[in-house]
């Protein structure tokens, strides 16, 4: 049994963790915690999510020293601000825990990345070299070795793995640049209170072209560039990203096919579409990134399917964590 | 052409309002004003509300002095927090503004109704005696007079319209109080920022159970106890109301039709179904109340709908301007 | 290991059978059936419903003999039209298998039931007699002894669950009916295509009011009149049960929260809540029935919510499973 | 005082060339008409649209002989199926009638467009070649002369009004074929039941990827090539077109925007974003089609927006009654 901690379990993403890891047979949730500002401490995390009434009555606790906690658990979920997570993260580390962390303050090793995109000057380059990208399926052999996962955001998680095979078997066409429209649920804005998410302000729109700091996480580590336009859909929780991409010349559907084949036949959280791409309502509530594809001539469209908070964020960070002690991969996923 | 101030302008409500006064021919839309310390002053209202651009492009006007605007205006609309409206009414009012106030400020002659129900002592009963409550179906000679009209709650609209012509006919057996479920769309709690209403946190529930404040103001005009249930539900707008009474003895599903008939016949706004009873649909967008019912035995269900920021908020200001300057009751309503 | 066989798969209820099923340590899927005509049949239940693939990609077989498959399986869900189960279950009864029938064929012993409400006349009285309506939480003992289990309609679980406890414990003033106002999600309707559930013409309405067929299996298991009114919500799943119910004089809140806390205080699918009210959002997706309530004076509103797809159907069907076999009344569920 | 015939009235755009010409102070509805065998034949358009009680009340006639009506309207519109409209519209044109058709039976001169992709082989071509598409913004002399226009579909007149200012301005790299992500309401699908469009079962898809019917009428309308793939969305009206591009090398922002003004600024109905780009929420409800667009390097994003079943199909084709009859081209519309 593993002592674990989640931190920023009011969330969204943090009372899906604590779904997954109230039912995982080797994990033992030791506590929650929120930031000891948070409105939300010393309650209920049922009271705020009355979902969990009767599953998951735990208290969430103000974190005001992290050392003390650090001694307590083995693990640490962070699903944390970026900032928060930078300054946390190293608390926990150095005690030896394994930390887990939902937000993107160690996914890309280079200093700028932070400035630029996050408003911060990363302080922790150690730990940045030391940590490990948890795309799950791609990063199996890193993820068993690490003390620090950064679990990968929504929008790259999807757009990676639909086109990380295809890039690896060198299929696409490096002239033209792969074009990523994706569409993300409202809680992907998270749980503060904001007019932009607000009931009867949602409506379908682009926001960040050109400038969403997902691009350039997807960019470091697919090794390719793409172009990449996020929406807001009026759907509390999903992404569906549909690419379009040049093949090179000669490329053909059933190579694209033999790549995806490749990639993902004994993976048990990518399913395949043999005909047909996959739908939002495929994979909302679930661990899955759905993926179908379709080709006229040199022009491929992949679609890719998930669940913003699932396989984009904290079915993920399980993921990993199973891969990383040596648990079946989908224990307590599915 | 009488020259008109919306304060409040970038509220739902107010978007409304500067919609109908834009297009009214009789109304010249001198200025929109917020409070000076809103976010939103300088902004256009077409900014903030984009379904507006090219329609209503002008500027959310600071409002730090109300004395300033009232030597400018004929008319002037109030769609603010019920404590501004009750400071900036009177200013109007005694510069010979006609006002038509939106708020709860002077709905209900009652002081114990504004310390208990919305925590401000009134500081104006003068004008609550003359304020007209603006239920324009039930009220028309008093608004024909009046300078200060209070116009109705949207879940009093929607609950007097159904129940006032059974009262006034003297069908209802009143051992057994009226009971009022009524679920109102999210616009109806403002366009502020909350959790509460917030895209991922709303879903049909219950509230102020036995203490919302639109109570007493339908008790207060309707002149007979009831039960009120208020519902948030997961749409942007409209109100519907099922209602279930107990008839007296003897009373037939004729004398209800005839109570309606005669209360409404000759009222362009609201709509009796002959048979059946409307859905919300019906009256999304549109300033009219919809009103069916069914009877069996001595139990009766009246169902009316409305659009909470039109019949329940803005048409119904507008047509209360209507009457009181005695243009036709749907001037650019319809 | 006990065998079933679960009829009429590929609608929404059945979906959910299939899903509870399917991880249920005791039970083995022995297949899924669809009527012969349907144009489902051949296809894979995760075909229609992506979000299964992978997790249960049986077939839907075309059932054209009951008696083929009756000695293959030990246990039956009947997910399908009232006819078709009325005329199915006898068939299997006869062979011995336990049958759990999800419609509303054997759920009210009465003739005039049927033919009323139904349509049909009902042919299989002594089945009737010996058909055990399954409230789980009400029936328990008798569940333990069925060979044919009714499962309830999805407004009659969360009403009488609600009101059960007031009418054992004699609380309420007969003098006045309770007032049930419910509003459930589209996929009460089943998932045939009709221009009444198309998307874009939902929106909240009533609906059957005063001849809705649930309104008897009520009065009928509650032994008291009610009036029940029920709507459409624009929402894919759940119930919100609002009940205006008058107490007998005298009756204190606290008598009401001890009868509440009698019945369900070791129910573990009944939440009760301690304050407040339960809201839509915490049911979806989850087997629980939450009730809670309010008081002031004679007055009493009671508020239960459900899944009208799982407690108002298919995870109340696995309750009475689990009870019927011994099992762990939970198992699968949560 | 023209008098007009509304055939497929009962359809979405039906019910909105209704309210439109209703209120058209030039128009005088003659008769809706349906089908003879439509099951809504006979019916007050009120009774299937409640929006319109009191508004339009007029009975949708079974429309058995075309000649009939012919000679006592002036005008006609056609919200009718492809192959409905194709034997149609010859039978009023041939009376003298002026018909606006929002089918795609005579929008591509091109007998394979119609084998192809709407199954039928096209019997008018005499028809065909004198019928002129009507894209408002870009066909305002040949709609002044026309006798039958052909109302442009609905993702093809976002697309287009996208994409023929940089067309036509030459400013787009024609090595890199624009990619056109589209998402409708489910509204586009029109009023028959079906599984697809239920409620339950809606979720943001891609559909017809590679082969929808609209593709080949951009193409053929704006004369190169892109690549198309329509999404369906989770709400009942409107469109967002984001549309990716490459540049001419040197091509800068102000040449964008120096030719999207140049298009656009004496077009009512198109609004122009200065900065950021348009939101569903804008244009639902409206006759506009909004536009906007960001530049970085060669890389150029473009955003439109409309109500598929405004500037989409029915406001367009009022739009072109205006041109056609030279009344101003909003009257009615806005």
């Amino acid at each position: 049994m593993l002592n674990t901690l989640i931190v920023g379990a009011s969330g969204y993403a943090g009372v899906e963790l604590a779904t997954y890891l109230n039912r995982h047979p080797h994990m033992n949730i030791t506590a929650l915690a929120v930031s000891a500002q948070s409105p939300d401490a010393g309650k209920l995390l049922s009271d705020l999510h009355p979902q969990l009434k009767g599953i998951v009555d735990l208290p969430l606790q103000p974190l005001s020293d992290a050392a003390e906690w650090a001694d307590k658990v083995d693990v640490v979920f962070l699903a944390t601000a970026h900032e928060v997570s930078h300054d946390l993260a190293p608390e926990f580390l150095k005690a030896g825990c394994v930390v887990f962390d939902l937000s993107g303050a160690f996914r890309v090793n280079d200093d700028a990345f932070y400035t630029q995109y996050y408003g911060f000057t990363h302080q922790h380059g150690d730990w940045l070299d030391k940590a490990v990208y948890g795309l799950a399926e791609w990063q199996h052999e890193k993820i068993k070795e690490a003390q620090l996962v950064a679990v990968p955001g929504c929008y790259p998680t999807a757009s990676q793995l639909a086109l990380k095979p295809l890039v690896e078997a060198g299929l696409l066409n490096e002239a033209q640049w792969p074009v990523i429209n994706a569409t993300s649920g409202v809680s992907g804005a998270g749980r503060k209170a904001s007019v932009t998410t607000s009931f009867c302000e949602v409506s379908l729109q682009p926001y960040g072209i050109f400038n969403h700091r997902h691009h350039p996480e997807i960019v470091a580590h697919l090794g390719t560039p793409v172009i990449f336009t996020p929406h807001l859909g009026n759907f509390p929780r999903g992404i569906l990203a549909t690419i379009t991409c040049r093949l090179k010349p000669g490329v053909s559907e059933q190579d694209v096919a033999e790549a995806f084949h490749n990639a993902y036949h004994d993976k048990p959280l990518v399913r395949l579409y043999k005909k047909g791409v996959p739908a939002l309502k495929g994979v909302v509530g679930l661990p899955f990134c759905d993926i179908g594809f379709a080709v006229q001539g040199e022009h491929l469209i992949v679609v890719a399917a998930e669940d913003n908070l699932l396989k984009g964020a904290s079915s993920q960070a399980v993921q990993c964590l199973n891969i990383r002690f040596g648990f079946p991969e989908t224990l307590s996923l599915i």
